[in-house]
């Protein structure tokens, strides 16, 4: 199957832009700014975020997705090559999963140099609950053919990237792909998948940054050799240079985020507190790590202590923090830093790579206590 | 009543920051981007647009609302203060309108120089299904005393802004409030208002641009004079000057969106089609006026031809357009242009003011046809 096979030929468009020290942002960067949604971090309050106000990152264009018409193809290197349709998907043994959600390129706006692209802050992230069918039971069906490695999933957006005609696609190694908590999803929070998260389905893949969930499903390749597409080789890559292959992205790295205490000043979204005893609040993620720890800082990074940490619901999923701030008149900036179960902690200091991938710093909130 | 006296004090945060001729974007506008949700242009497509697709601007925090707590106080220069729950509002006439709603800040993105604040482009848009109790009843039953002019509707959402600690507040005049189309709404689009929509209760005032229609909506008080908070005489104003009061912004203007033809390219958005007969669809409205004419430019503004318009399903709604081009290949600038049925057309230059307020600048689309 070749699914750019109905896809028009265009000539390069533009040579790629280089990262800029501008200290600006580009129209370009606001045009996707406003189509892809942050979660604004007062929604960190919902143990489950509401549908809108996931985070949404779409490429291209949302498709037209249409239930009765949609179809998966599911072929390659396989001894039984398949046509499934919603209805069928439906009909197999349905999971649903609570999984914390994330786009690898959250915190990309906060670097400098920054790296043009989705000018993402720390907002690219939400916990929805997902059900679907396990894609291993898919795979199973189709069998694999001996030689089988690699398994590529091709989305129905479509679009010009690296000035190249393509749909989205990834891919997984066939081991991974048959991991047990790998969904092809159906419904997001109880109701049919929106158009806008990927509907009629997509693919779930928890503890792994957003990437990998392929959205608006259409055909599952198992092949004999590593997939090499855009979103495998150009790019999802922790290069530090043009031209550098870099390391994969892969699963989500720690990260602890908290609800800006107290009220916003509308513009700068400094936070006014009153002095006294503030409990601060959020949630933390590791993907398949978990969190071993979150502290806090409430005099700008001089000191750190503890906050007490909830223990997880669902694997691949945030779990609550607290902290009871004795607040004191002033200016200050609050940090909350997360470290997962092996040791590894968000830095202090952003994590610069080529294409503003996995940076993970520290959120710090300016507050005014009053 | 006094809305803001829970509200602490907090002396000014910063002094305003005047407009700027920066071509860059600012890290605050940038926070301001990702909280608030532009409706991308592809969803044009749906006459209703999906909850999670509709245009979204929070000034403060979204409040955690709570169906069963939540009570609206009706107070004031009234003959009976009411006070009522969500069921209250529920066992009174009930009505469904679909409305189209615009953010007056649309179009501010565009300005040179730029006015700080949510820097929209075009795309602060949205078409619902509001359903509630008309406003009208709820006033009448509580029966205005002689001398009422003004009603102030009060949201739960606090903040700073121009160096005030205060709610979301606005008025209209009692005449105006009195219509019968102005909704108390507890449902968008079949379901609960969700959160981010101004859950559990919103004021829907159709045709009026967003600002009328307030989110958890906590108060409404009928006074004995103009009401003169910052979101009736600070902003929201067609001013060309600082410190300028100039005309209250209060209808939509007429504008017209189209659907990005072809596919995108990722970071620019220019779109690519293939040459032949494209169809260019998209979506018009006028506030109360209506759509008289909608035009298209397919050679970058050198002439202009007339799209077909579809009658209007419900007032104060969107209205279908579309357009057949014969797609030569080269690259092309597409415009269109919205005119309303009183003979006011979109300009095609931008509509600067202070504020940044009601630009509906002619829509300009990017295309290369290969």
């Amino acid at each position: 199957m070749n699914p750019t096979k109905d896809l028009p030929h265009f000539p390069p468009l533009t040579s790629e832009r280089e990262p800029t020290y501008e200290r600006g942002y580009w129209r370009e960067e606001l045009t996707l700014a406003f189509r892809n949604r942050g979660m604004p971090l007062e929604a960190l309050r919902y143990s489950t975020t509401p549908t809108g106000l996931h985070f949404l990152l779409t490429h291209f264009d949302i498709p037209a997705g249409d239930v009765v018409s949609w179809r998966l193809e599911v072929g390659g290197l396989v001894e039984r090559p398949l046509t499934l349709r919603v209805a069928d998907l439906e009909a197999r043994p349905r999971v649903t999963r609570r999984v914390t959600m994330e786009c690898a390129g959250n915190g990309r706006g906060l670097l400098h140099p920054r790296p043009l692209s989705q000018p993402w802050l720390q907002e690219a992230i939400g916990t929805a609950e997902w059900t679907g069918t396990p894609l291993a039971g898919i795979l199973e069906e189709a069998s694999s053919r001996p030689g089988a490695i690699d398994v590529v999933f091709t989305g129905a957006d479509a679009g010009m990237e690296a000035n190249q005609v393509q749909r989205y696609q990834r891919s997984m190694k066939l081991g991974e792909a048959l991991r047990d908590d790998i969904l092809l999803a159906y419904q997001m929070n109880g109701e049919d998948l929106p158009p806008q998260h990927g509907g009629p389905v997509r693919l779930i893949v928890p503890g792994w940054y957003g990437m990998a969930s392929v959205k608006w499903l259409v055909s599952i390749n198992v092949t004999d050799r590593p997939f090499d597409g855009h979103y495998m080789v150009g790019t999802y890559r922790y290069s530090k240079l043009k031209g550098e292959l870099g390391e994969p992205v892969t699963h989500q790295r720690v990260r602890a985020l908290m609800i800006p205490p107290g009220i916003p000043d509308f513009f700068t979204r400094t936070r006014l507190v009153e002095a006294g005893l503030v409990k601060l609040e959020g949630r933390a993620w590791a993907g398949r790590r978990g969190v071993g720890r979150v502290e806090i800082s409430t005099d700008a990074g001089k000191s750190f202590a503890d906050a007490r940490l909830e223990p997880p619901n669902d694997p691949c999923c945030w779990q609550a923090w607290s902290f009871d701030w004795d607040a004191r008149p002033g200016r200050t900036t609050l940090i909350v830093r997360g470290t997962d179960s092996e040791g590894e902690a968000q830095p202090l200091e952003t994590f610069w790579t080529y294409r503003g991938l996995g940076n993970n710093v520290a959120q710090r909130v300016e507050v005014v206590v009053g």
